[in-house]
């Protein structure tokens, strides 16, 4: 399997057999060695999840043409493991994910289950990056989106990043002609308002859907948000120290005085 | 329910018959009202998984004397997100998580379902706070850390922290004399090196049980797990907005740099 081009570990959290992590696959595959490992069914909303309280399954399968893959039982971050320990014996060069049907900008970074599988990646030492479309219908177009993955791989290839960092990509429904290129931004800072849909089950017992309306909140420049809707793909570089460094001084500077 | 005592929001990943949940609500039970929203089962490893492929379920339970409680079929996140809709039609004044039984320092922020319901409650604009003790047993003695709790906690109540921000805190096991109180720290740099177990189950298929070693590669001082083995409780403040500036200053000039 190995041989000197880069080893590129594509994964998603849609599943092995959603049409968004065909297209990441066509968009990559002539930049270095592909190896698929992708969850065996969806796991959109996963976040960080990793499967401790139960095992995991692993099956080699055909689903892409000339290309390795495999199927996991697990959350995207099991499959970002897993890849390492049991397939690859050895780190990839890079880790991308995706292609996500939906976006993934601004706050949806915490609920993604694309963007953990990047982030499980950046944490083990692996360049990375999570590639979402703005359309989450299974039909999408994904033309664009493999543009931009093409060009930006090939950049991150060239041009390695510092460790323990990744990157949200997020690419905007526009036609080619409109498309103004990549941007780098900030997450932009919105919520999801959530308003669950209470119904009743056949045996008279509630049961509840959640609904969620975005909310922008940010009055700011330079926002991921900003970027798509001026027909920029956003880029978003991303740590995984969540520490508020700023808030860790004036806790320190207030407690001292309280002392 | 609603009265001028604060509403004091208590949820964890452990689920609401652990025995930490049990001591986090005795902890703060003078300081407000308490309202538990929890999870009916175990979900640790979480991380900020939330429930959208499928309903939820949310029962009004009695297993506080004197507290309001409610046990849900979803995620830490989603106890969260239903108790503002659907039980306080209100934000909650505070919202505390955990106790965790089981450390959740440095890297683990990202996998902790203890740490992503308060990450929740502060994307909603409630301060909130995350409690782990190092102690994953189910019998783990929480005495310290009830008093930690309670310091916290009456110390928030009465000054305000920056919305969207929240605190990560770990207790130390150890005796009462050796406590040395609370420190203010960074996330520690640090990983889980995973070497999964492999077997094979009885119809002669392969399964795989996630086995990891804590890898603390941080170099440096002021961190959460350097806090800890000096007998301190660890508080590290996060954010939400993880955009990695420095990066993206970076990352702005190298791509001007290529244009």
């Amino acid at each position: 399997m190995m041989n000197d081009r880069p080893i590129i570990l594509v994964t998603n959290d849609d599943g092995i057999n959603a049409p968004g992590i065909r297209a990441l696959v066509e968009a990559v595959k002539d930049l270095g060695e592909v190896v698929v490992v992708a969850p065996d069914s969806p796991q959109s909303g996963m976040g960080h999840a990793i499967t401790i309280g139960s095992p995991l399954r692993l099956e080699k399968v055909s689903v892409f043409e000339g290309i390795q893959s495999w199927q996991c039982s697990g959350t995207p971050a099991d499959c970002v493991k897993l890849a390492k320990d049991k397939i690859l014996h050895r780190k990839a060069d890079i880790c991308v994910s995706g292609i996500n049907h939906g976006a993934n900008h601004s706050i949806n970074v915490i609920y993604s289950g694309t963007m953990s599988a990047a982030m499980e990646a950046a944490i083990e030492g692996i360049p990375s990056v999570g590639f979402s479309l703005l359309d989450f219908k299974f039909d999408a177009d994904f033309t664009l989106a493999k543009t931009v993955v093409y060009d930006l791989v090939k950049r991150m290839l060239a041009n390695p990043m510092p460790e323990h960092t990744l990157l949200n990509v997020n690419v905007p429904v526009v036609e080619a002609k409109d498309f103004k290129g990549m941007k780098i931004c900030r997450q932009a800072h919105a919520k999801w308002e959530e308003n669950f849909d209470q119904r009743t089950d056949p045996r008279g017992r509630d049961y509840y859907w959640m609904v969620g309306k975005f909310n922008n909140m940010d009055t700011g420049t330079n926002t991921d948000v900003e970027a798509l809707a001026a027909g920029y793909a956003s880029v978003v570089p991303i740590k995984i120290d969540f520490t508020d460094y700023a808030m860790k001084a004036l806790l320190e500077k207030e407690w001292n005085d309280m002392a």
